[in-house]
């Protein structure tokens, strides 16, 4: 018997209709789906893949088995993740060894900063796979923002909030236009770490782009209050006009 | 009478599968579209729509006055550009103001580098809009080298192989990944700057990427030879696997 296909599949920023053909294809063929989701939540690609699955498809659940509790740079962190996507791995394993077709479900694009990279890198040696490109979230929002990000030659970087303040100055030095990713309980900061590079005044706050519960503001206008890991933090470019 | 709404579609890397399930339901619904193209070329975007329009939809075609002949800092440049953008704009604002939707298509994502932007920016005050976000050329072309680009806390740059040498060397410093777009006569440069940066063994060259004829290589292994204006180069990130 042949191995199943293992198909990694970006999902776009959270409006389902901004789903690929191809992955709305392949999400109606495959018997089984993968995804990720935090305890107690349904799991955002889940959701975004809702309206395209087929009646009867086979669900594997995977659960993060800690979200912010435990800090990044903690030693138990690395530890803890890393048995859980090779436990993820390994139910994956199951099915594709079996010879069934598996769609791992992402939201965005899944080689763009995505936790599917951890499994697809895990597998892709021994089984079949394909991986389908997908809308990135900053894309979803600089459009729902109607703002164009970058014209002509400017340089853009793409950091997450989760880097330490000086590592983040250093990495916006320089660039005409920026997106922070991961904001959530990094707000505080990267409020800071924009104001003294300068991009501060042009920065807007998107959070939950393209979605219901959309919210779209200047990050001056931003009262502090929490935000989702959800939103992302635009500094457009130099908006030439020609 | 109301007017036309104008509407901005991204249509992806090149595979029509990756269209949108929105972009595709806005191309076989408009009564007009209109896109960009070289002289003597079909145009690329008008190419990955083909199999989504209805027949006897109006077509608008944009020819650019000029691509390479002019250099990009040459004054007749930027006064050419900006007519030739001025007059597509007038174009479209006949149609939309005779109460007729347009779709104007655009490869990749439409806010990331397009040229759809001048005309948007020009149109946006006068008429009804709505932007569709599509998968970008880099997220295409990552996927199909198999390449996850950006894990973690890793950082990318993305700039365009235009850019003059000093400049491109300052936007890649303390990057952990990179994607330079644009690349076309550029590549000796680019790889010039690769090479004194440090990022050059890990590079790849990836050209017409999810398209007929994709070419992908690691950079150090390209001849030489003059690259087509759709082809990037990808210096992927510290790859942690967890």
């Amino acid at each position: 018997m042949s191995a199943g296909t293992l198909y990694t599949l970006g999902l776009g920023p959270g409006d389902p209709e901004l789903v690929t053909l191809k992955a709305a294809r392949v999400l109606g063929a495959v018997p089984v789906i993968a995804y990720f989701a935090k305890r107690g939540r349904a799991g955002h690609a889940r959701t975004i893949a809702g309206a395209h699955l087929r009646p009867g498809t086979e669900e594997l659940r995977f659960e993060y088995p800690f979200t912010t509790e435990i800090p990044v740079d903690d030693p138990r962190y690395a530890t803890g993740i890393a048995q859980f996507y090779e436990h993820c791995a390994e139910r994956l394993a199951e099915w594709l060894g079996a010879g069934r077709d598996v769609a791992l479900l992402c939201e965005g694009d899944p080689f763009f900063y995505g936790s599917s990279m951890y499994l697809f890198d895990r597998l892709r040696d021994e089984y079949p796979h394909e991986v389908v490109p997908g809308v990135t979230a900053m894309s979803g929002c600089w459009t729902r923002a109607h703002t164009p990000v970058v014209h002509g030659d400017d340089i853009l970087t793409v950091l997450p909030g989760t880097l330490e303040a000086g590592r983040m100055a250093d990495g916006l030095a320089g660039c005409d236009a920026a997106v922070i990713m991961k904001v959530g309980r990094n707000l505080p900061k990267i409020r800071a770490v924009l104001a003294k590079t300068g991009l501060a005044d042009r920065a807007l706050y998107v959070e939950r782009g393209t979605m219901t519960g959309e919210r779209i503001l200047k990050l001056s206008e931003h009262d502090g209050s929490p935000a989702p890991y959800f939103a992302l933090i635009l500094v457009p470019g130099r908006q030439r006009t020609r």
